[in-house]
């Protein structure tokens, strides 16, 4: 796993991700204000979207803005995204701000949700520092813990941790799990397509996940020890 | 939870499940042949689609046929409900015929994805029953396990099975379990809005969701024993 | 027919109509305030959307919110019963509230449109009664008078009352009629597709079907002569 | 009411209908085959659209392809055109040929589906004489009676036939009549929005738009007298 | 070409323009305001709508309001008639109004976009003496010119002017050329698909157009020299 | 500008062309067959997609996809990119295969549709080198020339070669030119939205112009002199 910050000039957050062949931009932009139905609380609101370069998968996938109409898989992976990035800020801290986390997948090969979920912590927290910078938090500290998201499977009976594509598609299980730097757990999604798990694989695939996490999670602190990758708001730096 | 079958006359298996105020349709409508992707591989196919009439809700919701496209909620328990019923049946031995699950809420109190699936069961093996009867399947018996899900959910840091809506909005973590009646487990989505928990929480929900889940293998059964309701093609009854 | 009020918990009314196998949801919401373009005028609003479950054919019929789009039939049966309706309400006396009617069809075989109709106007009588009690009303009795519909054909030369869809699908002429218990026509909608039809056929097929509105009106009355099913607002019963 | 033929040069028929202020362009364009779900049955098809240019109306209406969907008026009045003329011509003598009858308002002051009607008739009639001359018919006279149409209205308790809108918008009941020349009916539609009307208004009503569509007859008979405007197929004239 | 005005009587200005067998109806609408990103701005806004009847062509084409969507053609060509006529007009002179352009064609035989520029023009301009009349212009004066168009092709190696069709489907490049009577340039777009061109036939493609665009500027000038077609507000005409 | 190929692993050519802090990804897919209208026709096809990524721009833009449209300058750019790229290719040499020019905007600072066009000619180039190398072309050198493309601008009355956003955004006219190593054009668009310009100002741009694709045609020219990046199919390197 490699983290790039600072990756394109306009966002306060923008990430590269890249996991084996799989590459995943993760970009965090600021906008004032908050949804219609959550103007006037005093809190902010974080929300992602996930999408796919149809040049991004082994054969072209075509564009879903051309189809007119968003995929399921699209909607539940940008609805995963956002709801697990909400679980490690303080939406009072942030005040009525709204950061919109976009993961655009570059390459594919597996584990692309879980590679989006961990660049786009980094990418919010560099939006919170720019916030910050532009004194537009409610309270200077709104992160806290750090979020990381890896995938377990299990091929010919072995558990593993982040398959490449060919690998997983031929997962018996295949589950994704979402944790903070605190070691408790965010988001669990188990699924046995074609086949049925026992408890004690279920346990086993917990443990290497939680590892793997706790790996991850100190790959994001060293990454964000260095500073803010560009300029900040009030000549900060 | 009550589980009527034949409630209604046209597809091969129309179920109705009743959960507390939550009340769910569950129809398993047959076709011949599979999409085209899968024509002429000797497999059948299962899908699922799950909607909410605008008058199940505490305040009307408006209609997605109105709107225009379905929302990210409906896509994910669609796609939910599908994958899971698939992993009971055996697509070879169910020949290239098409299933089709609706899972049409009429009333929502809660925990509807999880009693979709518990009686799209039961229509599913109505409808396999069906296809038997019509000498359409490839092999006599598709069906390896029953499906059943529950919901858990932390309130008030205790573990609580299938909570009504207004309990629900206010859990702290909402786990959906889909497992089998052999005790393994096909689908884990485990969710912590607004707070992360702890690995014991997490075995413990597992504990009450898989005892939950035993029940309502229990009712099926008791539910299935009963024959056919309605008349099988071939006058068989 | 048959008809049950109280058949949802949620909805001010919510009225199942069975008709011989077709079986109709009719339910009422409420919601404070008008569309735009009426705001302030100090009149109410009454709209209609007719739909139909999946599963409610004899073949299952493809998902309009999963088609993106709602088919001409919809549209004209949700317009018709959403005139129908205003006919009979006193838009002053109803005050800046909007009352929808959803009509869900749960099981069609001929009528589905006049079942609708007939059971929408139930549903809305025990919505103004909602209204009523909760001292929303701007004038306490808004309702002019009762609604029914029923559907006449020409089938082998004989002029018929509401056949089901087997003879509906050959019938030579088709009408539907809706009327108020006044013996006054709101609505007369006559088709003769493949053929034409008289004028003296079109005399006959009115005097069928005022006579049939006449006994669905005395079953309206008789099903309303019963109490709200469920609690009304400021504990009146 | 003033009928021109060959208003277009490329459709098989083409028609502007003048009445009042409503100006009404019916265009019949000619296709070899049939909808693929009539394909082999060696019957034709018909089928209508009708549209509205958004500088038709006395304000500026919003343009359907603009908003991505078509409205339920314009759904109902497609389908209605396209029933009513279905009701004049024998499908097994037109042979697998679709006609498309497209209605453009070009300018609307009320009535503008009655003149939809009455014109596209004669734009379905020299389509079929284009088809005969193109030796594409099955049966040289697949047209059995002429089609026609008007709107009556009820307006300060007088019946009127074929209102401008001015008058039309503050009428009490509404009635659309389509019938043939021979005196019978194909479609009746009447609408009392905010009022309701009696039996006797409704006879009387029928006996004003039959007379009215037998004076449309006639016009249309000697419009049609004329020869064909512009080139057969085959060099006939 | 020939210049009709008044062709409609409801917007403001309305405009028939033929050209060969192709024939557009060019509408001017007025509206009080401007788009919400504009409010305030003290502006105007000028826009244009594009759209083909279906039986305009040759083949019929089928109706984008019923598939939907617009197609990047007539996107395309609604952008370019936008911008092409709000080089004309002085924003601040018209104040805060929205003059919709609507270029309907109701025969196509190839330079429908330019003889919609030319034609809108001409419609415009009647808007804008229909608002002066109004008194609802901040300036007396917002055109600064006058706007025409003309395409230009190359066919068999020769430079010639508006191609009709048949022609223009066999060009090596094809050329529009968007003037004002100035003889400034407003917009060129030459294209050469299959084949590319040299500098000089570029050259000598701009003589023609510019010699052509001429032309057309004294024809409007004359045609508008008549007195505005039909009834001015505050009864000057 | 820079221009990296290889970028991506899965399609047959995939570059980035960086240009100031604009940085547009191109990839070229190669798929069998062509689109149904071509079928059969011998001939090969080359289409395009242009879009932004919303963290693009220098204010989040909103997703296409999720809008559930495309809008009118993507529409137009996708045009232009397919329409210029085919100018250079032999379709009888490339056979039925299609390639699919995808050009996804990574960051935008003006010049995206020109560096887009630039940077899918060497994608092109590479796919059909391993189209080549695949034995699955028709005839071995379907590329008849390069193609470049170049914005020119005028701003405050200097001619101004490939302007980045901000100065753009304040041209008084905006000319885009594509063109081959031949010296030839493919297409000029020149347009003056706000102003208009003269036919010398035109030929002083295109003078510009010229010589700025010849420069870009020998920068290709030395990238693509480096061998394939990537493994091509049949072990050729």
């Amino acid at each position: 796993m490699k983290i790039t910050r600072g990756y394109q000039d306009w966002p306060a957050g923008s990430v590269l991700v890249e996991f084996g062949r799989t590459r995943v931009l993760c970009a965090a932009s600021v906008q004032e204000g908050v949804p219609r139905w959550r103007t006037g609380s005093g809190l902010g609101w974080v929300t992602a979207e996930y999408a796919m370069l149809p040049s991004a998968t082994n054969t072209r996938s075509s564009r879903e803005s051309v189809k007119g109409r968003i995929g399921g898989r699209t909607h539940e992976i940008s609805r995963l995204v956002g709801r697990s990035l909400r679980a490690c800020i303080d939406m009072a801290a942030l005040g009525e701000n709204t950061i919109t986390l976009d993961c655009d997948v570059i390459q594919a090969d597996g584990g692309t949700r879980t590679a989006a979920i961990t660049g786009a912590y980094v990418a919010l927290a560099d939006a919170v520092t720019w916030l910050g910078a532009a004194k537009r938090l409610s309270d200077p500290k709104p992160l806290s813990c750090s979020i990381q998201a890896v995938s377990v499977g299990v091929v010919d009976g072995r558990v593993r941790l982040d398959l490449p594509y060919e690998e997983d598609s031929r997962a018996e299980v295949d589950m994704n799990v979402v944790a903070t730097d605190h070691g408790t757990l965010v988001e669990v999604q188990g699924t046995g397509e074609g086949a049925t798990y026992t408890r004690s694989t279920m346990d086993k695939m917990l443990d290497f996940a939680l590892a793997g996490c706790g790996e991850l999670a100190r790959l994001q602190e060293s990454v964000l020890a260095e500073p803010y990758p560009g300029e900040l708001p009030g000549g900060a730096a």
